[in-house]
């Protein structure tokens, strides 16, 4: 298809795809003239990436792109790409060294981790926050979200597993990402099911 | 205390405090003589409530404003006050008028639930980003989802019926705000763990 068909499957406008050619984000085309280009399906389905990324997972160009090298040249062992590729989504939280309530709070719910995956200073700057706000970061309060989590996780990584590397960071990319404001939306929609409809207990 | 004081116990700078303090967002000290204000204890919590939805919440002024004019002069009615400031946390969709993918979705999971609260309008906003990238989003994938997060909550309503309305809105805010990014990075950990350690299946 040309540069116009390709802008309107994908509802980019030609000068951002041309920009994304341009930084190396997207190929180029296949020349079929001098001056004429070509693109298919997957210049399609990487314009859509990008703009799941940028759009609704709200990353900054740069982190884009960090997704889109992992992804391009994945490191052999999927796990570090995994890591890696998630990694540049948000949030951005300052890593002073200390992990330690973080450290503290998985090693209470049993997990294997890798220090230096974002998650866990992600959830370090969340117990500060907790902290600060006043708000219970008990290891029983963690427990809760943390076997919530455990049991959403149940769901989500098998198919990763039959995937080439390449199709697994796109996947774990994307299904972090999106299925975020799923997971958010329902939660606040829980709480005022259960405000209006009160718990649900036995006999009311 | 002075608003030195103040400054130093909130972690807050003065020509901050009296920005706050010029916007309406905190009141006045009481006047001491006829160029000095003390504070007390509720000059901290208000800046640290607006700490936190500033910068872990990553609410705007305008919306943190919103969020305020409900704790100081809540609607009468507990989960229309709630519904409201909760209303104002991110993230910020557009709502062209189309819910009727989060309405199918929230009437499967069997929900009580108001069509103007912000929630519904995230829920569709998040079920297209999946249609747009060809991610499931069949009511089974977001059941699992729901009965995780009714899981969450149920844990998570109870305090907040034995409160006042201006100090259930507080707290209604900063447990949604404040929690997510625990959720987030508590699922992050969860799929690290389930791709180390592999399914939990019995018998490995």
């Amino acid at each position: 298809m040309r540069i116009s068909e390709l802008s309107e499957r994908s509802g980019v406008p030609i000068p951002t795809i041309k920009f994304y050619i341009r930084e190396g984000m997207l190929p180029r085309g296949e020349a079929s003239a001098a001056t004429r280009a070509v693109y298919g399906d997957e210049h399609v389905a990487r314009l859509r990436l990008i703009a799941a990324l940028t759009q609704v997972a709200g990353l900054p160009l740069a982190r884009v792109r960090e997704v889109l090298e992992v992804i391009d040249a994945p490191p052999t062992d999927p796990i570090e790409a995994i890591g890696r590729a998630i990694g540049a989504l948000p949030p951005y939280v300052d890593d002073d060294g200390d992990l330690s309530r973080a450290r503290a709070a998985i090693e209470a719910l049993g997990l294997t981790f890798d220090p230096r995956f974002t998650a866990v200073a992600q959830l370090e700057s969340a117990i500060r926050a907790l902290e600060a706000a006043g708000l219970p970061s008990d290891p029983e309060t963690l427990r809760r979200y943390g076997d919530a989590m455990m049991q959403v996780a149940a769901g989500e990584v098998a198919p990763v597993e039959s995937m080439d590397t390449a199709d697994a960071v796109e996947y774990a990319v994307l299904g972090t990402a999106l299925y975020e404001p799923v997971m958010l939306a329902l939660r606040r929609l829980a709480h005022q099911h259960r405000m209006v409809e009160g718990p649900p207990t036995p006999g009311r």
